[in-house]
Order: structure tokens, then C-alpha cells, then sequence
């Protein structure tokens, strides 16, 4: 099979307009009732098709035997069945034209057991199928709904639709990235965990995305890269045109060793990787923290430059971030006179028209407004870190609409820092949601902001 | 005015008997309204006087026109009146025999005036009152219901009774940990904000929260350390009792310049700042995330080595833990025979019992309980990394207990990681509370692990 056809077909499987759910159970416990209830309760808009050869009827839907016996046209088959039952269910999926296959189940060359992995292959390869896993949590389209996350939605949210494609050879992993972007109210456009990488691979996804207008930004968490030169060939042709943030896991020997029994990858040459993300743009995310920090801001409009202004209501936190921009090797912005002068006209007189600005405790949203506005159309700025302390008295909540207003112009990126509990995690939530990234300290925003402007220097628009 | 007198009469300002809050308001905008009522609310247990000439009773309590026309005995004033009033008021509370004060206003040496604040230094030394500011949020107790922070409870949460003591130079940065302490679950015993340090600076605070029995933990924001010779003798002789970490603030050129604008302190020296904190066994933290995540690590039993055990349920986010441990030059523990034997006995076949110990997505909490047995009480772990990834089928809050039982035998450090949204975060604070601390990743866990062991090497016990 044609690497491209394979490729194509992964439309079906990240689009599918009819679906199988092979090992569709009534125990509440098992994979195959989750999935299938996932595909209900999310409101999946076509056909789904429950397969169990000893069941009637699942959750109100009409069962079959196998998927040949349907009769009628089956876009994509989720898995989840014992594993020396798989090629068997994936043959017949084959004969009745199946172009996506999801197979969830593990106990494949991740346990030794590379013959029936290899076979799985074969059959893949004779039907033209696009197969995602074995061993994986498979996919995740919060558009078209569907939804094979084998996990409860109330203990794993799932996001709304956005820019963010997510791409993850550890379904564990990915679990934890797609709920906490549903936490945060950050949209996705895909996210896929393809687990061994038996068939379809971590370059073919990365392919697919390529040419996929609903994903604007790409991130990534590989433990290996099975062709390194493909890879590179496409991953530099893919950041030519959108953003790719990559965590490697297995960046140590000992990582990697363990990385050899989760996924059966062989995982290493730290050094080499590192190098290579950077000959291809990447932009790398050392922590599972830094891969979340930097996905977000890369939905911001490129910067022109590296000289940063801070605005904040709290003095420490803008002497933190005066911090964090010099050990980021960026620059604090020394504001043009006119920008001075606008500021001493509203800033009360106990405040300094100066770089880090504190509008003082006492700033509220209307200060804020007048500060945002001023330094947005300084020439002098080329990025902004907004502190939002949202625990003083006079911040309410009407600045989140003064900032996400700001940021809407799009003239100059902007983060938002806001460090707090509960209070401050709601208004967190909304800024995210409307594509004001925002974070926890000074540092994290900083450190993201930096790759940002690193990527923007290199992606002029 | 002996420094010893001083640092004695902090007790009336973290235990008063009586307070006066001199400025009370009936508006709620006003700083003083919002204390009395943060007392009210908090179920302070002694004396309140409402201070303010112009009115008879505020909610509910008798109002008097100054501190000595009370006619009782008053151990703290709470001041919030404008910068020109206050040294009237505080010699008013001098007369009265008041032994703390804490000046919340501000306008002082932070504005350039060194005369108005050295007048406070004047009557403060006259009457041998422990002063805490001004320009400062002043103090929290958690234990005796002392609480000066003017910031409403529902936009800062108070945290229970505990055993970290947080000293801040900065208002803005100790409110922000406090609400974070709050939100998590952790418990506080002292919290205070100094301000411009005219009369109690961070050495004296030190020093009082050395022989505080309830302050196991000594955390620190510094921007500026106003007499370095003197605080390194203290913090040298801290140290050997309690662990000290610590933030400074100001550590760039740029950075210390915002800082001088901030209290008024002179900060930079980077490098001298970090030498010093090394020599007296400080942790140093270099961002408020770290501040946070190593303060909640040392309730922890001293470990005997570094060799690090993990547990996970996800094979990822044991991969990255891997590579977290060697980053941070510490050891993947090998289980002895017994304990791999021990492991084998109880994992599914499709498990393996090495380190990373990786017990399956499947894994509930029964096969937690069996492997956090195994690895307590193998000689070859030093340490362990519990992840616990809560978005599975199987992992149900039955493991919080299972967690907190076998940390609770304290015969060596655990902390646990979870990464993921509202489910999980709702289990990070049942375990955070219980004193198993919690890290949203393993790079931010070990990273903390580190530093602890690294303390547990110089001071073991």
C-alpha cells in the first residue's frame, strides 16, 4: 500500500460519517461499552454500528456479529477485543471495505509479540486500511465527535473545538494533556494516541495534520521516531507552515529503556533528537508542564522583536518577571516617550511610569484598559505580559473582557499571568478560552513567551 | 531598642489577646472594613476595637476615637489610615503600651520618604514595638485567627492550620501563595507580608519563627537582605533545625532595579545571593512554581540515599519520571530479588516488575497498595514516585487512602504526581491536605524530590 493512500484514509478515521465498535460489551466495566457510550452521550452525528457476536442490543442500538454481516458501508472500526481475536475482526473489516481501523487492544510487540502485530500489518497493508494503534488509546475529534478515549468523560474531560492537534504515542500521556486542555477551556482539533505504530506512524499523522486546515498548531509526544529521515523531510516542510511544539520521552538511557516496555520503541540518542528538532523548527518542550505552557501561545500574532513589557498589580510578581525576562534572554521594553507621558496622565501618583508598570494594588479593570491600550501601540513594545492578580479588591471581572479585547487586535502577542486559587482558576479558564494564554507564575509565561518569539523570529508573517 | 525585645513582642503580633484595627470603616472598598471583617468572619477569639473618630459602632462593635481612649490593655494594632496620620497613631498605641503594630499603609521609603518612615522607626524603637511594615499585608495565623490581609476571603482563600510559615517581603507574592496554599489544601502556621522592613526586617522574622514550635517549615520571598552578615548567622543556625527555602527576588540588574521602585530595597548581586543561600543550607527556589512545589516536600521523613522507586499506572508518564531522575542526577532504584519476587507474585502477566514499575492502565487500588508495600520495604529504594493517572476505569478514590496509609509509616519520602483536570485535582487535594505532596508532572516532582534529598544528605536525622 501506498504511503499516501494509507494517509488519506486517516480521513476516515478522524472524520467518519459510520463506525464499528468491535467488542461493543454491556459491562459497564469494559472498553467496548465505554467507547460506545462516549459515542452516544457525545452526540456522534453518524451511524454506529455495536459489534458482539453474543448480544442483541447495546445501550438501545441493534448489534451484528461482525462487521461484514452489517451489510452496508462502515467508515472506521474502533477495537477492543482479546487480542488473538484482532486480525480475524480486522480481515473481515477489510472484505467490507473498512478504510480506518482504531485498534485499542494491547499484548502486541510491546509484550514480545511481534508475529501478531506483523500480522496485523499485512492485513492493513492488502486492504489499503489506515490502522491506528495496536495498543493505543486512538482518537479524538471534538468536531466530527468521534471519540474512542476509553476513559469516563467526568474523570477525563474532553475539549471543545480549537486550533490544537495533539498527536501522542502514549495514550496515558495524551489522557492527561486532553483533560487538562478541557480543564484550562483550550479547544482541539484532533488528538490521536497511536500507540505501537504498527501501521500508521508519528510521520503519517504528522502528514495528515499538515494538510488539515483545522489544526493550527501541532504538538507532539513521541518516545521513538521509527524513520528519522522521513520524519525530518516532513517536519520541515510541516513548521513552513504551522507550528510544531515536541516532547521527547526516553531522552535518557534509562528513559529509554523503559520506554522500550511501554511501547515497544527504541527510544535514545537524547543529544541527536535535540539537534534534529532544531535543524527541522520544532520548537522542544523539555516537561509535560512546558509541552501544555507552550501549546497554548502559539495561536498568538507573530512578534516583531524580543523587548517585553510587563503590567501588573503586584509589584513582587513584576519584579519576578523582570527576572524571567533577562534569564530568557529577552529584553525589557523601555517605553517611547509618548507611551511615558499617556501613563503619568492616568497612573495614580504613587505609581511609576516604568518598566515592569505596576498599576499598584488598587488598579482596577479601567486602568488596566488605559495601560494594555498604551503599550499595545508603543513601536517600542513587541510583547506583552499582562499580571492579573485577580485577588485585590478593585480587579474584578470585568477585566477579562478589557484584556481579551486588547489581544483581539492581534497587533503584538500577550500572556496572561495569574497566580491563585479558585477564584483566579475560573477567570484563568475564560482568558484560555478566548486564546489569551494564560499561566501560573511569571517564569512559566516567560519561558513560553520565549520559544514563541524564537519560533516567530524564524516565521516571520 | 534591644533586638531581642523586639523579636519577643512578635508574639503579640502573631497571638494578640486584643487587637485594635485603627482606621476601621464602614465602607467596604476600605482597607479597614475589610479587616475588622476578615477577623469578624475568621472567628478571631479575643479583644476587637475598631479604631476611627468619626463613628460609634462598626458592624456591631463599639468604634473608639483612639487606641489609648479604650482604657484597656490592646497587644496589636492593625494600622490603615493615610501615611501622614500614622505616626501620631502609632505613638497614640506607644502610650497605650501596644507591643506589635502592623502599618499597612503605604507612601513611605518605597516613594522616597525615608524621613516619614524613619520617624516610624523612632517611636517604634521609643516604646519597643515590634513593627511590622509599612507598605505591607502584615500577618496571618491560621491558629490564633489573626488576619491583616485586607484581600476579601472568597478572591483569597485561607489555608488551615499547618506547618509552613511563609515570610514575605512582597504583599502581592505571599498573597498568591497563600490563595495557592489555600486551593491545595495545605496547611499554614505563620504568614507575613514585612513590607519596607523599617523596624522587623526578614532576619528578625527568621529568628522568631526558629523558636516558633508550630513553624516546621520556613519558606521565603526576599527582594532585598538588609544586613547580609547578620542573616547569614541566623539562617546558618536555622537551618540545622529546620529547612529554610527561599526566592530572592531582584536577582537580575533589571529585576533589582523594579525592585527598588517595589519596597524600596537595593537587590542584584546574583551571585553572591546564591552562594550565601548555599553556604547556610537554604533551598534556594528560582521561581514562585518552585517556591510552592519544595515548600510541601519537607514534611516529609529524611530519606538515606537517592535511589528513586516508581509507581505509575501510565507507561509515558513513567518514562518521563525516568528521565526526570536522571536530569536530575539522581538514581532509578534496581528492586532486590525479594521484592521483584514480591512484584511478580501479584502483577499481571502483561506487567513487568522492573523500575519504572509501570502496573498497567489497568491497575486499581488494591495493586497500588501491594506495590507501594513492596517497594516501602525494599533496602535498595530510597524514595517514591507515586503517579497516579485518576482518568482510568479502574483507579477510584480508594487510593487516596491507600497512599496516605503507606506514606503515613514516614520511613521514607513519597510524593505523588497527578496530572489532569477537575477529577484529579480534587484528589490532589484530599492527598495534598493528608500531607502527601502533589505535582501536576514527574519533572516538577522530582525536581522537588531533588532538593530534598539533597537537604536530607546535609541534615540527616
Amino acid at each position: 500500500m501506498s504511503s499516501e493512500k494509507k494517509i488519506k484514509n486517516l480521513y476516515a478515521v478522524f472524520n467518519p460519517k459510520s463506525i464499528a465498535i468491535i467488542g461493543a460489551s454491556r459491562n459497564p466495566t469494559k472498553i467496548g461499552h465505554v467507547v460506545l457510550k462516549n459515542h452516544l452521550d457525545g452526540g456522534f452525528g453518524g451511524k454506529i454500528y455495536p459489534i458482539n457476536p453474543e448480544a442483541e442490543e447495546i445501550l438501545g442500538l441493534k448489534c451484528y456479529p461482525s462487521v461484514s454481516a452489517i451489510g452496508k458501508k462502515v467508515d472506521t472500526a474502533i477495537i477492543s477485543i482479546p487480542s488473538k481475536m484482532v486480525a480475524a475482526a480486522l480481515e473481515d473489516c477489510g472484505k467490507a471495505g473498512v478504510r480506518g481501523a482504531v485498534v485499542i487492544t494491547g499484548g502486541f510487540s510491546e509484550v514480545g509479540n511481534a508475529e501478531g502485530e506483523a500480522e496485523l500489518v499485512r492485513i492493513a497493508d492488502k486492504y489499503g486500511m489506515a490502522l491506528i494503534g495496536p495498543n493505543c488509546m486512538g482518537v479524538l475529534n471534538p468536531a466530527s465527535r468521534v471519540d474512542s478515549i476509553f476513559l469516563p468523560i467526568y474523570k477525563l474531560g474532553r475539549p471543545h473545538v480549537g486550533d490544537i492537534s495533539f498527536i501522542s504515542q502514549s495514550g496515558a500521556v495524551g489522557g492527561c494533556i486532553v483533560d487538562l486542555a478541557a480543564r484550562a477551556g483550550l479547544g482541539m482539533a484532533k488528538f490521536v494516541s497511536y500507540g505501537n505504530a504498527a501501521v500508521i506512524d508519528e510521520t503519517d499523522l504528522l502528514s495528515y495534520l499538515e494538510k488539515d486546515e483545522k489544526s493550527g498548531i501541532i504538538v507532539m509526544y513521541v518516545e521513538a521516531i521509527r524513520d528519522g529521515r522521513r520524519f525530518m523531510s516532513v517536519a520541515r516542510r510541516v513548521t513552513k507552515k504551522k507550528p510544531v511544539v515536541v516532547l521527547k520521552a526516553g531522552i535518557t538511557a534509562q528513559g529509554a529503556e523503559a520506554a522500550k516496555s511501554h511501547t515497544g520503541a527504541i527510544a535514545g540518542a537524547a543529544e541527536a533528537y535535540k539537534a534534529a528538532f532544531k535543524q527541522c523548527n520544532m520548537t522542544e518542550a523539555e516537561s509535560l508542564d512546558e509541552l501544555f505552557d507552550f501549546a497554548k501561545i502559539f495561536y498568538q500574532p507573530r512578534a516583531h522583536g524580543r523587548r517585553i513589557a510587563i503590567v501588573t498589580n503586584g509589584g513582587g510578581n513584576g519584579v519576578l518577571a523582570a527576572d524571567s525576562v533577562v534569564k530568557n534572554n529577552l529584553e525589557l521594553a523601555q517605553f517611547s516617550d509618548s507611551t511615558t507621558k499617556e501613563l503619568i496622565g492616568f497612573l495614580p501618583p504613587y505609581a511609576t511610569a516604568k518598566n515592569p508598570l505596576d498599576l499598584v494594588g488598587d488598579a482596577d479593570a479601567h486602568r488596566y484598559e488605559s495601560a494594555l491600550n498604551a503599550v499595545m501601540k508603543d513601536p517600542n513594545v513587541d510583547a506583552i505580559v499582562a499580571i492579573l492578580l485577580f485577588q485585590t479588591v478593585q480587579l474584578d471581572s470585568s477585566v477579562v473582557n478589557i484584556v481579551v479585547k486588547a489581544s483581539d487586535l492581534r497587533q503584538k502577542p500577550m500572556v496572561a499571568v495569574c497566580t491563585g486559587g479558585e477564584y483566579t482558576e475560573l477567570h484563568r479558564r475564560i482568558l484560555d478560552s478566548y486564546g489569551v494564554p494564560t499561566y501560573p507564575s511569571p517564569s512559566s509565561a516567560i519561558r513560553a513567551l520565549a520559544k514563541f518569539l524564537e519560533f516567530s523570529k524564524k516565521h516571520p508573517k
